[in-house]
C-alpha cells in the first residue's frame, strides 16, 4: 500500500442532457488535474449524461451518445486513474419497463481500460445499488439496480459488492444514495469496507436542500471513523430539472478524514478541483474539524441567487421584466435579478389599479430609484374599465331564444380580471416586446393556499422565490439589503407595509388592510402540511390545538388564543385555508410556472399532488364537533 | 375440491383519496353479492383508498383511515370470503425513504377474520411483489414490495408467495403488475400456480390506455390455458390524476377460462357486479371465445367523455364555457361537452379579432346553433387596438434618464396578444360570471409543439382532447355527429377548412392560408417523437430519411419527397419543430392545464420532461452535413 494517493476531485458544472459538453469539460479537467499531479481523478455522478432528465432516458440516440462521450473521457485515463459516472448500457438485456437496460454506474479506468470490480457480473462498472425513489428522485423509473441483479443472477447481494483495484489502491467505490443506508436493508458501506479497501469513494449528483448540508458532513464523517478510512466525496454543480421544479447543486466536494476532520472542495455552488494527498496510514489525521453548521438565510440566497443565472442561462434568458406592486415580493424578486443583471436589462413595471394605493406607487418608485433600472408605469384602470363595460350585462342567446345568459361581474371576478390585465395583457406584451421574460413573484404561502391568480400573478418564466415561506422572504430581503448590496435598495416602507394585493376597497393598505393571511402563524401552519416529515392534516392540527400544543408543535413563537378567541373561528381559519390548499391551490399549481427548490418539499415534482378534492377525516369531525360542543356551538 | 366457486366480481367506482366512501361502496356492492349467492367477492386492487394519489400516502391520518375503513370491509365479511386490495401499514418498520411501512396489499377476509397466506411473513395480507415504476406508475416510490421483504428477510421470494387458503379453494392471489411479468426476474403467477391453486385472481387498479385491453385479453388468457385454472381479473372504473394527467379506468373485469375464453363483467368504463360460478373441474369450458380486437374511434370517444365528465364531478364543475373559433379542436370540444351537459349549462363564445374571417365566424354560428346553446361573439378588437395604443412607443427610464426602453409591438408579439386577450381577458371572466370554468381545446399535434399561446389558447380548466393527434380529432369529429349524435352537429364546412389560428394575414383560410402544421404527416413524426417505444431524435430520422425508409417506419402513407422537394426543405421543417417541441414546447406543457391521458405517453405525468433546451446529436450533425453536401449544399 502506498502513503498517500494523489487525488483530484472535480465538483464539476454537469449539464443535463449535455454528454458531449460535459465530457469535453472532463477532458479540460483531467488535463488540469495531471498538471497538479494527481493520480487519482474522480468526477461526480452521472457527470456525462446529468441526472433529472425526466424520460429523456428513453432516447436510444440519447444514450447512445452517452456511451461514446463515456468512450471518450475514459480513453483520456492515460496514466492516471479515473472515476466518473455515466449511465450503463446492457442493450442485450431489459429493464423492468421492457426497455434497453440501464444502469445507474461508476466507471474506473486506467490507461484508456476499464477497471472491472472483481464481482463476476461480467460488468466492467459499479452498479448503484441504492435507488433513492423519493421527493425529486426516481431512480428505479430508469435504472435497473445491484440488487435486482442479485435477485436475477440468484446471488446474495454482498456478493456483487466488490472494490475496485487500482493501481493507487483499493477503493470501495459508490454512488450516492449508496452511501445512505440508514433505511435500507443492506448497506454497500459496510460490505465494502470489510472487503480490505483504501479508501471508499462516494459519487453524487445531489441537488441543494436547505439544512442538508450538515447531515452530509454528519453521515460521511461517521463513515470515515466507523471504517477508519478516508472518505472522498465528489458531487456536482449546477441545475438540473424535472421540469415543474428547479434544483440547484452545492457540490459539497470534501474528503472525510477518520475522527471528525475534513477538508473541504472549492466553494459551494462553484466548479473547481480540489487537489489533495490523501494520507492511507491508520490513525493518519488530516484536514480540519469537520462542522456541524446550520444553513441561514446566506445559502437560501446563494441557492435562489445561483438557481436563477443558472436557469436564465439554461432558457437563453439575457432580459427580465419585473412588475413591482411596491410589496415585499416583488421587492426581493426585483432585488435577486438587479443582482445578476446589468441594470438596463431589468425592467420595472408598476401597474396601478382602482384599488392602488399612492403608498404602495411611491413604494415601487422608490424601488426602481434604488436599483436604478428602467421603469414605467403602466396603469390598468383604463382597460379594466373597458372589459367591464363590454362584458357587464352582455347577453349570450340560444338560436331559438329559449336559453339567454347575460353576464353579471360581481366584485371578485373583478378581482381576478385586475390581475389577469397584469400579467396575461401589459407583463406578457412588455417582455415579448423587450426581448425577455416576467416572473412570476409568488411566495411558498401564497402558493400553498392558491393565494394568486392563474393567468395572473400566478403567470411567469420561473417562480424563483416560491419555496421560501413569507417570512423567509422578509429575511432574503434583509440580507439583501444588508449583506448582497450593502445598502438600502428594498426601502424600509416595503418592510413595514401591510401585505395586500390592492385588488379590492378591502385590502386598502391605507387603512392598514390587507391580505387575509396573518404571519407567521399560516407560515408555521402551512409548513406542517407541505414540509413536515409526517405531513399533518387538520385531524392532526385539531388534535394539538384541542391538547394545547399547537404552539410547540408548529414551532409557532406566537399564542394561538390571541389570534382565535375560541374553537369556532380556529376551525374556521383551519378550513378556510385547508380548502384552499386542497381545491383551487392544487389545481392553480398544476399550471403554475416552474418553481425553484431550495428546500425539503418544493411543489412540483419534489411534493407531488393529485387533485383529490377537498378532505375531512371522520377523525377530523368528531374533534370538530367535540370542541364545538365544549365551545357553547 | 368443489366443483364450482361462486363469485361475485366487483368493478368498482373507486374514489381517489376517498376511503370512507370506498368502503362504504363497497358494502353495499357486498350485500347486492350476498343476495346473489355468491360465495368470494372480489375487488379492484387499492379499492379503499384509491392508488394514483401522488403524495398523498404521506400523511399518517389518511393511512390510519385506510387501515379502518379496510376493518369495516373485513368485518362484513361474515358467510364471505371477501378480497379486496388496500395499503397495508406496518407501523414498526420503515419504508426506503425513512418513512412508515406501507405495502400495497390483497387483503382476504372469511367470517370478519383475514386469511393470511402461509408463508412465514407473519403479515396476515398477500403483498404486491412486481412494481410498475412507468409511464404514469410511481409504486416503489411509496410501496415496499415483496422482493425487497425477501431481501430484507433474505430469503428466496418464491417463499413468500403462498396461495390463500379459503373456503371455496386455494387462491393465487396477485396484484395488477404480479401477472405482466415479461421483463422481471420473477413469475409470481408461475410460483403460485405451481403451489396447487384452485383459481388464479388478479386485483387490479389499471387505467385506460389505447389498445391496451387486447393485450390485457392475450396475457390473461394465455394464463388461464397455460395453467389450466380459470383466472379472474377485477379493476376499477373512474378516474384518477396525477395533478398534470388525468387517467380513465374502464375496468375489463372478466374470467378467463382455459383454452381461450371468457366471461365478461359490466361494460367499460361503468360499474358493476360480474356474478358468476366458475367451475373448476380440469378442462371445464365456460364463456364465449376470447376477442383480441383493436381499440377504435369509439373506445377513445367513451374513454375521452367518461373521463371528462367525472372530471368535471371530481372538480364540482357544473356549468363550460368553450371558445369556439370555427376551427375543428374547439367544435369537437364543443360538442363532447355538449353530450354531458344541460344546453343551457354550455356556453359558447366566438371572439373575431382583426384576421377572423366570416367563414370560421359563420361556421362557428353555425356549430352554436345545432348545438343548441347561449351563444355570444365578443370581439376582440377594440381591446387589442387599445393594449396597442397604450403600449406601442411605451416610454420607461431609469430615475437618472440614462437608460431607456421603448416598447415596440410587432406582428409577431400582437398575434399573442390576440390569444392572451381572448383566454385570459375574455373567457376566463365569462367562466367566472357565469359560475364556470373554461376549456382548453389544444390536441397533441399543437401542444408538441407548443404551437399555442401560454395564458391564451393553452389556458383553461382540463384539456380534454390534448391526448388526440390532430387526424384523431378529425375522426372523433366524425364520430361525434355519425355516432353519438346521428345528425352534423359539427358542420360540414369545420371538416374541410383549413387549420388556422386567424392571428396574422398570413393564415387567412379565405385565401386557402392557415397553421403551418402539415397533417397527416406531423401527426406521423410527432407520434414517432412522443409515442414511440423506442423515442425518435432528429438523429433516427434522418438516417431513415436518407436510407429512404421515412415512411414505412412513420407509418405515414403519403410521400415525403412530395412535401419537402430535397433534404435542405426537409431539414429545415425537421428542426423547425424539433426545436420548438424542445424549446418553448416543454416551458408551455409545464403551465398547461391537466391533460386528459387515453394513450401511451399522454403529456405530464406519463411523458415526464425537463427542460433541457434543444439538443442534436454529433451522429445528427454528421448525418446532416453528409445530406446537404449530397444536396449541393
Amino acid at each position: 500500500m502506498k502513503e498517500t494517493i494523489s487525488i483530484a476531485l472535480a465538483q464539476m458544472e454537469v449539464k443535463p442532457g449535455r454528454p458531449g459538453e460535459n465530457a469535453a469539460r472532463m477532458l479540460q479537467l483531467i488535463g488540469e488535474a495531471r498538471q497538479a499531479g494527481a493520480r487519482l481523478v474522480a468526477f461526480p455522478e452521472m457527470a456525462i449524461p446529468g441526472y433529472l432528465l425526466g424520460d429523456e432516458w428513453e432516447r436510444p440516440a440519447f444514450l447512445r451518445e452517452c456511451e461514446s462521450a463515456g468512450a471518450a473521457v475514459i480513453a483520456a485515463s492515460q496514466g492516471l486513474t479515473l472515476l466518473f459516472g455515466n449511465v450503463a448500457m446492457d442493450w442485450g438485456r431489459r429493464n423492468e419497463d421492457g426497455r434497453v437496460r440501464k444502469y445507474n454506474a461508476l466507471f474506473a479506468a486506467e490507461d484508456g481500460r476499464l477497471l472491472a470490480p472483481d464481482n463476476g457480473t461480467g460488468y466492467p462498472f459499479v452498479i448503484k445499488t441504492l435507488m433513492p425513489n423519493y421527493r425529486e428522485f426516481d431512480d428505479s423509473r430508469h435504472f435497473y439496480d445491484l440488487r435486482k441483479l442479485a435477485l436475477e443472477t440468484a446471488r446474495p447481494v454482498a456478493d456483487l459488492l466488490a472494490p475496485v483495484v487500482t493501481r493507487v489502491g483499493r477503493i470501495g467505490a459508490m454512488l450516492c444514495e449508496d452511501a445512505w443506508d440508514a433505511d435500507y436493508g443492506c448497506s454497500p458501506a459496510q460490505v465494502l469496507a470489510a472487503k480490505r479497501v483504501d479508501l471508499l469513494v462516494n459519487l453524487s449528483c445531489s441537488p441543494y436542500t436547505f439544512n442538508k448540508n450538515h447531515k452530509r458532513n454528519r453521515l460521511f464523517s461517521a463513515l470515515a471513523t466507523t471504517h477508519g478510512k478516508p472518505v472522498v466525496y465528489v458531487n456536482a454543480v449546477g441545475i438540473q430539472n424535472n421540469g415543474k421544479t428547479v434544483f440547484t447543486f452545492d457540490g459539497g466536494t470534501a474528503v472525510y478524514a477518520p475522527g471528525g476532520r475534513v477538508v473541504e472542495g472549492p466553494p459551494a455552488f462553484e466548479e473547481g478541483l480540489l487537489r489533495l494527498d490523501v494520507p492511507l496510514a491508520p490513525g493518519a489525521a488530516f484536514g480540519r474539524p469537520v462542522e456541524f453548521r446550520e444553513d441561514g438565510i446566506a445559502d437560501l440566497f446563494r441557492a435562489v441567487s445561483t438557481g436563477t443565472r443558472r436557469f436564465m442561462a439554461l432558457c437563453g434568458v439575457k432580459r427580465v421584466v419585473v412588475g413591482v406592486s411596491g410589496g415585499i415580493d416583488s421587492a426581493v424578486v426585483a432585488a435577486l435579478y438587479r443582482n445578476l443583471l446589468a441594470p438596463g436589462d431589468l425592467i420595472l413595471v408598476n401597474m396601478p389599479g382602482p384599488f392602488t394605493s399612492p403608498r404602495t406607487r411611491k413604494l415601487a418608485a422608490g424601488l426602481a430609484g434604488a436599483l436604478g433600472c428602467p421603469y414605467g408605469e403602466i396603469p390598468i384602470q383604463p382597460s379594466v374599465a373597458a372589459s367591464r363595460a363590454q362584458l357587464e350585462g352582455f347577453r349570450m342567446a340560444s338560436p331559438d331564444g329559449a336559453l339567454v345568459e347575460t353576464l353579471r361581474l360581481t366584485d371578485f371576478v373583478m378581482e381576478n380580471v385586475q390581475a389577469r390585465d397584469r400579467s396575461a395583457r401589459i407583463l406578457s406584451a412588455v417582455a415579448a416586446s423587450v426581448g425577455g421574460v416576467f416572473t412570476c413573484n409568488a411566495n411558498k404561502s401564497e402558493l400553498t393556499v392558491g393565494y394568486s391568480t392563474l393567468y395572473g400573478d400566478l403567470g411567469g418564466y420561473l417562480a424563483n422565490i416560491a419555496d421560501l415561506w413569507k417570512g423567509e422572504v422578509y429575511a432574503l430581503a434583509r440580507h439583501l439589503n444588508e449583506q448582497v448590496f450593502g445598502r438600502p435598495v428594498i426601502p424600509e416602507g416595503i418592510f413595514t407595509v401591510m401585505p395586500s394585493a390592492e385588488l379590492s376597497a378591502a385590502q386598502n393598505v391605507e387603512e392598514g388592510k390587507g391580505d387575509p393571511l396573518q404571519y407567521p402563524y399560516h407560515d408555521c401552519l402551512f409548513r406542517s402540511w407541505v414540509e413536515a416529515w409526517n405531513r399533518t392534516t387538520p385531524e392532526d392540527i385539531l388534535a394539538w390545538y384541542a391538547a394545547g400544543e399547537l404552539e410547540t408543535r408548529l414551532h409557532y413563537e406566537g399564542k394561538v388564543a390571541e389570534r382565535f378567541p375560541d374553537a369556532r373561528s380556529f376551525i374556521a381559519d383551519l378550513e378556510r385555508w385547508w380548502n384552499q390548499y386542497q381545491g383551487l391551490g392544487v389545481a392553480k399549481r398544476i399550471q403554475a410556472p416552474p418553481v425553484l427548490g431550495v428546500k425539503r418539499r418544493a411543489f412540483g415534482f419534489d411534493h407531488r399532488e393529485s387533485q383529490l378534492g377537498v378532505h375531512y377525516t371522520a377523525r377530523y369531525q368528531e374533534l370538530k364537533n367535540d370542541l364545538l360542543k365544549e365551545n357553547g356551538g
